[in-house]
């Protein structure tokens, strides 16, 4: 079974936190998700972790875990301290195959969201 | 003459900076974009900073200015500490609009994003 798990920062707010999980529910909603597993995690401040959410994915199953971070940008947080993470993890689950996928902001579709909530501002 | 402000959180990364700087360029170049002028600008640890992305867009003949906050969530940054800085600025052009717009996050388009970069995940 295939996995997703979303990583955000993590918040002080609780506000902010929830609309990640609220996001991976929409996710999981999705019927063109073709994930059966999806969860959300965070890298500090929020629970669950990365490695409680790794192993939340992999108590329900999942044979392949992709971690998309809900980063904008590359800073040091995408580059080095989830991979860093993700490689200590991978040491408790040795017949799971782990990867980190794309970060949000090196999505080339994030120019086009940004034309489309352009467009609909309402007149200045 | 109307002018798009993409405000991120700033980096000590310089190429995360210049990610955001490439986005504005990118909108800029965009034709579907219905904005004269549009700069990129930093909350903190890069600049430009928000008020000198905002003289920047008054002195190229903005007469009113859309701030667009490149932030995931709705932290404080994006609900006290950005709304604090424009209504600063605000003082000094009396005669420009100065408004600011649905942060990232805020968009539905988001979950909508994340789908098509799950979808374009290569197999696990």
């Amino acid at each position: 079974m295939k996995a997703i798990l979303l990583v955000a920062h993590g918040s002080r707010r609780p506000e902010s936190n929830a609309e990640v999980v609220a996001l991976a529910e929409q996710l999981r909603e999705d019927a063109s998700v073709k994930a059966e597993i999806i969860h959300a995690a965070f890298l500090d401040m929020a629970q669950p972790t990365i490695p409680e959410g790794i192993d939340a994915c992999v108590r329900e199953g999942a044979s392949s875990i992709t971690l998309l971070p809900y980063f904008l940008n590359s800073g040091r947080h995408v580059i080095r301290d989830i991979p860093a993470i993700v490689a200590q993890t991978m040491q408790r689950h040795p017949c799971v195959s782990l990867r980190i996928g794309p970060h949000l902001g090196e999505s080339g579709l994030m120019k086009e969201l940004l034309v489309r909530m352009i467009e609909a501002l309402p007149d200045a």
